[in-house]
């Protein structure tokens, strides 16, 4: 067991209030006032979930994103948030990762309402804290409870944002920002749109939901495995973006690419969806994963996405 | 104005919801189903807020104290905490740390719901983020709301822990940990009580209240700042503890320590209170605060206090 695997299982031997969840899911539930806040908090290190030359702007939107792709993957509206920031010694990045952030904030009316700012000792890597709380409706699914026979969907196509990173990582900075047909896929890494009206949408109809942070193929055999389910799947939705940029061989990585936001569910075949969504396979009875490319079994990698985010 | 007063302006032109208070005081107040939330999370960075050889479990106990002297100061019971934890690559220094938050959190009966963990690069200081939320009453007292003639009171002596501090700032770490007299200033410093049911009990009796993290001179400032009123400190409450160590020239000192985690309040002088405190002096029309030891005046120190905690 790694070493963070051990530190999780200790904190999940803390956390054994109902509200938890096991630490299993993507956010806390705790009912007060007759209402359910959803609550989530995620951390952003420089060097581990974003390039120490990503533009500041862009990490200030995706600690906000990120921590809102949890409460729509829960089916809450953002009532507020708090940050944790590490001052950079750099007033103008600051400035700048502030702007971004509070375009976030503004475009899911998520009101900043407090948190924390130290300044680190010099040569600290830059990291970030988002603490957000949601409200959710009575029916907060969480990543299991689904049944044999449930179809899986996709509210979008994945991998445009893994493309993205793998694009800016390749060829290093251009400075011009002209990316040409990787543009949409650039910003699909910088600037994701968690699906929160979606999620609110869907929260009703669905017997399972998460996000799709770690990658397609690892966050469904997540969701199969919190049911005691086996998944098949079938599909591996891709952008125009990213058939232009890079043709339908892309569909393996696109499936193991992490940092998509598209919301990932699981609904009865019968169930009549309140917003588009792309299905992408079923849950059958068995445990483990299949993947079907143009109806052919293809074998799983080894590792199936990303695990750098660990616990939430 | 320094790179952090600079950013914590940004912050509140962005911070506008009412729920923040202005980044003015200990903690944000969000209304939800009919309940008062309070939200208040902080930042422990190494070297900064703790000693790189303090004893992990103290650091985990003063993650969630620090915190709950927050939700103290609003008058707030605990409803639940959220941890973002950087992984220090020592599982038995994790352990330790996650021992001593977990005693805090028992003692205070604050369920751990959730989180993140994250992995640093290796070299980057230890740090770590607690966020917690607590049920306040309706009246939650704020920094400001006094009026001229209110007497100032703490729920208890200030100044061993800055003692504490400096005595192991002096002297290195003992590892026998006999620390002979100052063994009650050392474990102020590592494990500070904050004054929980004590907060709880004052709130309907006070016109303002915040905990005391940076000294005693700087937050009676802020308070009588708060309220648009001058402040006269008359009296610096000393332990035994304290005195038995270092005697009466410690006030000096103890008025300008930080992390006491007692609570600062404002009342009527006829207001009956329903817990123990000491009277420390008062407020009157105008600005400013005035200090007097045994009946003289004492000119006060260019800095009144600690003033590394920036936002909350």
């Amino acid at each position: 067991m790694s070493g963070e695997a051990a530190f999780i299982d200790l904190l999940r031997g803390m956390a054994t209030h109902p509200a938890a969840r096991g630490l299993m899911d993507d956010a806390a539930v705790v009912d007060v006032g007759g209402e359910r806040l959803v609550l989530t908090s995620d951390t952003l290190v420089e060097g581990v979930h974003f390039l120490p030359d990503d533009p500041p702007g862009s990490i200030g939107w995706k600690l906000a994103a990120v921590n809102l792709s949890d409460l729509a993957a829960k089916g809450a509206r953002p009532l507020a948030c708090l940050m944790n920031y590490a001052l950079s010694g750099d007033a103008a990045w600051d400035a700048a990762f502030l702007g971004g952030l509070d375009e976030a904030l503004a475009a899911y009316a998520m009101p900043l309402v407090g948190g924390d700012t130290v300044a680190m000792p010099a040569g600290a890597p830059r990291s970030f804290t988002l603490t957000a709380i949601g409200v959710a409706q009575d029916h907060v699914p969480a990543r299991g409870g689904s049944t044999a026979g449930d179809m899986l969907y996709v509210t979008g196509p994945v991998g445009d944002s893994g493309a993205g990173l793998a694009r800016l990582q390749a060829r290093g900075v251009e400075h011009d920002g002209s990316f040409g047909t990787a543009r949409p896929l650039i910003d699909a890494y910088r600037r994701p749109r968690p699906r929160v009206a979606e999620g609110q949408a869907l929260a009703a109809h669905v017997h399972a939901m998460m996000d799709i942070s770690d990658g397609l193929l690892i966050d469904v055999s997540r969701m199969a495995a919190a049911s005691g389910l086996a998944a098949v799947i079938e599909h591996v939705p891709l952008s125009d973006a990213l058939m232009a940029a890079e043709g339908p061989s892309a569909r393996m990585a696109a499936a193991m690419a992490g940092d998509d936001y598209e919301l990932l569910f699981a609904a009865p075949a019968e169930a009549v969806l309140p917003v588009p969504a792309i299905a992408v396979g079923r849950l059958v009875e068995g445990s483990g994963l299949s993947l079907f490319l143009d109806g052919q079994a293809v074998s799983l990698p080894v590792r199936l996405g990303y695990e750098h985010r660990a616990g939430r």
